[in-house]
């Protein structure tokens, strides 16, 4: 185990009606005036922004407002809310949504007290150590923004999806109000499973030893999610399987399952360059990414491997023959993802294989080479991976 | 699952030389004169005492002393040491030690600014709002006093054990070295792993239904302890085995794995009754008293012992009769207890069946009837519990 330090202050308000609390936690954690950021209409349509409202009017705390943010969210909105934060001498950033309202919040908290460009800190790696205080009120269970300090943003010149992070950015609270995610669709709740796993599976494939404490965790949070998951796609109103998705979306990624061990985020920077080239949904993108990531890099400790098919899919040991029982790992990964109606190809995203070159050349044009990690990817590495998911 | 909040702001330092940093963060958290609490000679021997002086005199921090902290800490201690802070203006704590001397240093926390007697936290069950800072240099894995809002103090007028909580009462920093637990025996070392597997059973044995998230964090943190503490017990200077027994105790009892869940605390009541009355460690009372409560409990619901038989101590189902598995998950948990070199009853502990009817009066002298938890225990039921214990 290495040494590490885990520094996770969020405040959670968990449950029923616990928007009910965000008035008072707004004034606890020192706001006097708030920005309201959030995406489309879901959040009108469904009740949560009505009660937004509500919490902050009966603690009499004014807000402004900016709306719009899209998924895979966009440097555009994130100088428009800089702006309009020190326009209107805004203190206190809440975020209505899921990771991309809450990841283009961060942007704009770590802007606003900066003199320089905000895109520094995720061009450059700066860490953020000021910005304004952030909260969320959660509607999605998928990107664990919520309790990380992590955001993610794309910048609109160029396209490059990439992300910063820094204790400032840890939400001073968030409000995880599981019937806020029961109008959301089969495909919005599919893609945020893939992405809670892949954070845990991110941490899980390490080469650091003696690391059983984060591994049991990482353990128990995906076979939460396998034993939860199909239950909420075939009942998409099922609260105690939400709850219990959205708990472990959080956990998957306040980094308690991850602390002591080095990680490996590759599969999030390979998916990165298809979701900013073709759009395509984070989770969706992850699902054809991950099995294949996993494909290649196997022959690099067949024995993790075993231990992920054994331990988390349930799969008997094959003694004689190790390989076996970690490739039928794999296999079952892509088949859950398969039953809960993610895609496993390229194809299925509108993805093309001639692009393959490009995507690796617009990755690496950001990133050094190899792609540090489990094991370390170089472009001949990517291509495969992005083959591998043809 | 139930509604809850989880706000565990304390800042985790862990690994070798952790220590280095105390200066620093006693200041970051608003520290500028500090009492050190502990216990006895050992943190002296063992280097631990130096660097934290090393370190607060590195930034120029004031400080003042207090020692003499013993194992099921006293009320007499804490009530000098709330007028040496008040006689010397201290305004942050730090406990050097195990839960004894955090639970003790909490406990004066709690006492400096308030007008009455700090044992009123204790005797009437009022929250801690309102405490001096506390910090933590840990010295053994055993309470997880070092993440949670809990004490324990043993008032020494009729020998009352009895816990306070409060928010005001999280570590605000926790220093984590397990080079600091390289020094203690196996018995000692003992205690403290029959200590975190409780507080994980008493969050694990509940009757609120859909809490498969937590059910698998306690899960994963059991199965950490009986993977690495046979490991530490044959070697106990192997640094792996006490780092992530290290960090599972304070996963342990922070309550990450015990959110949105009904709890039941009654092992821990029944055993405080030994510890008080015969100063016996509380690791071995519990070693004694948890597998007994089990037997006495079991028929509250066979299939949660099935379930713990299976999943954290890899018992083959029996579908015919589940009885069977849940004995034999017990029977594994004993037998662990006692590989581990933990007594198993009443006369390894010196403790007398002549004294079970006092001990059940004692405990009842200051608890309501029923106890309150997985089943609700009457006099009778403590009764024959101790009885199971004998």
């Amino acid at each position: 185990m290495e040494n590490f330090r885990f520094y996770a202050p969020t405040y959670f308000c968990f449950g029923h009606n616990a928007e009910e609390n965000i008035g008072e936690l707004v004034k606890r954690f020192g706001g006097s005036k708030v920005l309201i950021h959030y995406g489309g209409g879901s959040i009108k349509r469904n009740g949560v922004y009505d009660r937004v409202i509500q919490s902050l009017t009966a603690e009499n705390i004014p807000y402004v407002e900016l709306g719009g943010v899209k998924p895979n969210p966009r440097s555009g909105l994130v100088y428009e809310g800089i702006a309009l934060c020190r326009r209107e001498q805004v203190d206190f950033i809440l975020a209505v949504g899921g990771g991309s309202a809450i990841d283009s919040a961060k942007a704009i908290a770590a802007g606003v007290p900066y003199s320089g460009d905000f895109w520094d800190y995720y061009s450059k790696g700066i860490p953020v150590n000021e910005a304004l205080p952030v909260a969320t009120v959660l509607t999605i269970a998928a990107a664990g923004s919520e309790g990380s300090p992590d955001t993610v943003i794309t910048h609109e010149e160029g396209m490059y999806k990439r992300g910063a992070t820094g204790e400032a950015l840890r939400p001073k609270f968030s409000i995880l109000n599981p019937d806020a995610t029961l109008t959301l669709d089969a495909f919005q709740t599919a893609c945020g499973i893939t992405d809670i796993m892949a954070h845990v599976c991110e941490r899980y494939f390490t080469n650091t030893r003696d690391v059983e404490v984060t591994d049991r965790l990482c353990e128990a949070v995906l076979k939460t999610m396998i034993e939860e998951s199909p239950k909420v796609i075939a009942n998409l109103t099922d609260y105690q399987a939400r709850a219990n998705i959205m708990w472990a979306g959080m956990v998957a990624h306040n980094n308690i399952v991850g602390v002591g061990r080095a990680q490996d985020w590759n599969s999030h920077r390979i998916e990165h360059e298809l979701s900013a080239r073709y759009d395509v949904a984070h989770g969706a993108g992850l699902a054809v990414i991950m099995p294949a990531w996993m494909r290649h890099v196997m022959h690099h400790d067949i024995t993790r491997f075993a231990q992920f098919a054994v331990r988390v899919w349930g799969c008997d040991m094959n003694f004689a023959n190790p390989e076996i029982t970690a490739r039928e790992g794999i296999q079952r990964f892509r088949a859950f993802l398969t039953s809960i109606g993610m895609p496993a190809t390229f194809a299925q995203l509108d993805a093309k294989a001639e692009d393959i070159a490009t995507l690796t050349e617009h990755l690496f044009s950001a990133e050094s080479e190899p792609l540090p990690g489990f094991m370390p990817l170089y472009k001949k590495d990517v291509e495969a991976i992005y083959t591998l998911a043809l």
